[in-house]
């Protein structure tokens, strides 16, 4: 399984080999059979018997890149020449760059973006720091900020290897939401270090993105920094997960017909999605969820596997003191959302549910169970995959979310902006558009960033996390 | 003085005024009364004896930018409205940003940029961190650390203040050296803070440019980091000035023939660039050096006004034992350095230094002495103004000399490499164009920054500072 030929093990390499119909064929079938698809293919130059040939080869892993490269090279006619894999290219010298949004051509140009007229700029900041807000990229620029202690699946591989995460978050932010973020790649992974390094680099952004950061330490040091900072402080993992997730499930309860008042929802996996998915859900109306992790059920005096989080969670959880594992927790249950380790659902713990099953299998890159093995005895089916249908990605809310907060100025993301995010990405998808393999909209779909920043900025102003709205006056047209 | 009008007090405005060069002749008349000056002029519409004209205006400072408006308004006929000053207008939301260098338009895309594809290069820099210079931003980007503590000659203005000084810097990093320049204003001024928050940042950076910290926290800041992080470690306001004014200096010898071991230099001002000048001049081949301040001259035993870092120059300068004023140390001097305060030398000063005195002139923005006042005197006059010849300007060393170190993935940037710098620079101005009045190179001059960048990438090769390169290999066409 997870061996289909993709653009992340992608390479293009040019080819002597013979003319005509024949050779193609069998370059054709050669890739075809050490698992690799031709995706592309160009001629740049013909003469005399030989052609020369550039393809662009899908493969399913690193290894079979090459066994597909030696195998073209094997065969009588071919040679192999110009190879290179798509994807460490594009990551080639990074992914992001710093640029000028002004000219720099002549002395006039300097003297007004330096010295002396960039003077008058820093006087104005000065006496009024909310200037910074029109002034300079506070008003447009995030710090994704990491420790690499839980980078993907890759677990802690540190600030360096995490760098081209973010970098790849940051090109999100701005293909998305035209959002300036920056990565910060901390080289401590000490809670409260993170917190006075942060609280230390605040004053050049106009929020905090916290990514990939193990829990529990993501837990206290968000909580800390949203109290101690006065720009909003949001970690995706968390709370970006569970506003992707919650929108597809109310679509899905349109689907099956259930309330969201009235349903069981077990969520396996306690880390830092699964505990703000909880509160999330509990926030929308939820009133029966258990909570399951590697020490099965949680309930109220459990001992075995705890952090103070898990402890006020089994408080306000699992109302009915239920014990057991995971098969337990679902019997009867109407949701399942598996933030967790891949394989850990079958069909029949599936069969066990309420009438309609809903299934999120988010655990990544592999699922607590494969679409095609639950879709049999589930109504819906949600994963974390863009190869499956009702794909929880995470890119249909932070640049939207960010936008509508930088765009108001606004102090705190708060529980009213995500739960103003989740309705916009739920209501993405028209009603005439729902269906149990179409409950949460395609990131490419345009409509959604400007929808979700819309609606997080009406939520800022409703609850006061939004600066008031100052007009920029430059100094001479002051009334 | 410095009253004259120029860019960084200059507006744009829409007038509705009466046709005919009548009304032309008494704008232009009213503007040039109260200091103005007309700089472009564009006629958007024309009917019935009504004219609507849009000037740009160059004013001397804010108050007359105020008045000049004020003065149009009032003429018969005429009516001022859309007023905009330039200079802010160009920091509006910031001047730069931070923009995607690949494609994000489809699927392919993002499992190429993030996940899974994102995956592989991080593993791939978890195994090999040095792999991050050729596979994630660190290849080229720079922190741009301050703490707001001695912006320009505005003092502490802390740091969201010093956020548009930050990014222009970043521009001219970007514009003059292809330098990706990141801001980082830090909330704290404590030195060891300060250490502590750039060694946590380190991971994302190639490089450390520290900025517009006070003397004399800069110096043990800039030379703990030198010793605990493996990246070059640079303080522009120290180094960047001394390698500037050194090439300035190698130059003007060349006019009055003298040789650099003959000289003698008094330095005024004992701050981060008084102190490195010395120690950079000293590296050239000075031999008599006489650092002055607000105490005198400094000399050995010297009780008032000190520092470890004065204490430790009177060790190696004025070998004389001189004491007194500025004016006991010009006397015989070759060569004057201000890096103080206006208007503290006088042309009878000058008169009593030896012949064909070279007078650097370098307070901010008002020099120590003006040009026009030190020019009967000298043989050289240099200053730190754009709008004099020979302008001493750190634009002409920072971006070439992190070019070359990040281009080399140096470790350091030691002084052999700022001593490459400097002759870079100086030898920019060709032997035939060198005259009193040009010593240096204009910012704009395209050789100069590919110059400073080879030479400082040959000085970091020949003293170990640069690491080996490793070509870049992507995993499936390693041999």
């Amino acid at each position: 399984m997870l061996k289909n030929p993709g653009p992340s093990y992608s390479f293009r390499v040019s080819l002597d080999m013979p003319e005509g119909t024949d050779a193609l064929s069998r370059l054709m079938a050669a890739v075809g059979r050490v698992g690799g698809e031709i995706m592309e293919m160009k001629t740049p130059a013909q003469n005399d018997g030989k052609i020369v040939r550039e393809i662009l080869v899908y493969a399913p892993d690193e290894d079979r890149e090459r066994e597909i490269l030696k195998t073209i090279g094997a065969l009588e006619g071919f040679r192999t020449f110009d190879v290179i894999d798509c994807t460490f290219l594009r990551h080639t010298g990074g992914k992001i760059e710093v640029v000028s949004k002004i000219p720099m051509a002549n002395r006039d140009d300097l003297a007004m973006a330096y010295t002396p007229g960039v003077a008058r700029i820093s006087l104005a900041v000065s006496e009024d720091i909310e200037r910074a807000y029109d002034l300079t990229i506070r008003k447009n620029t995030v710090a994704i900020v990491t420790d690499g202690s839980a980078v993907l699946g890759l677990g802690d591989i540190g600030p360096e290897a995490a760098l081209p995460v973010m970098e790849g978050k940051a090109v999100l932010f701005k293909s998305f939401g035209g959002v300036d973020a920056f990565p910060i790649c901390l080289n401590t992974k000490n809670p409260e270090e993170i917190i006075q390094a942060v609280k230390w680099i605040a004053p050049g952004f106009g929020g905090i993105n916290l990514e990939d950061i193990s829990a529990p330490r993501c837990f206290e040091i968000e909580q800390r920094l949203k109290k101690e900072l006065d720009i909003p402080v949001f970690h995706d993992d968390q709370h970006g997960t569970a506003v992707v997730i919650l929108a597809g499930l109310i679509n899905a309860l349109k689907i099956v017909g259930k309330r969201i008042e009235e349903i069981t929802v077990v969520v396996n996996g306690l880390g830092a999605a699964g505990i703000a998915s909880i509160s999330l859900l509990s926030a929308a109306g939820v009133r029966k969820i258990i909570g399951c992790d590697r020490g099965g059920i949680l309930y109220r005096g459990r001992q075995e596997d705890m952090n103070p989080f898990k402890a006020e969670l089994a408080l306000t959880t699992n109302p009915e003191g239920l014990k057991g594992g995971l098969a337990d927790a679902l019997r009867g249950a109407d949701v399942f959302i598996g933030l967790s380790r891949p394989g850990l659902l079958q069909g029949k713990d599936i069969s066990k549910m309420a009438r309609d099953p809903i299934v999120f299998a988010m655990a990544n890159p592999v699922p607590e169970i494969l679409p095609e093995e639950a879709e049999p005895y589930a109504a819906v089916v949600a994963t974390g995959r863009s190869d499956y249908n009702n794909q929880v990605n995470n890119v249909l809310c932070f640049p939207g979310l960010f936008r509508g907060a930088l765009d108001c100025h606004a102090r705190d993301i708060n529980q009213e902006m995500l739960l103003a995010a989740v309705h916009a990405i739920a209501t993405a998808v028209k009603a005439d558009a729902l269906r149990r393999d179409f409950i949460i909209p395609s990131i490419f779909d345009p409509t959604v960033q400007p929808r979700v920043a819309a609606a997080v900025m009406e939520a800022a102003r409703k609850t006061g996390a939004a600066r008031s709205r100052k007009a920029y006056i430059s100094p001479i047209n002051r009334s």
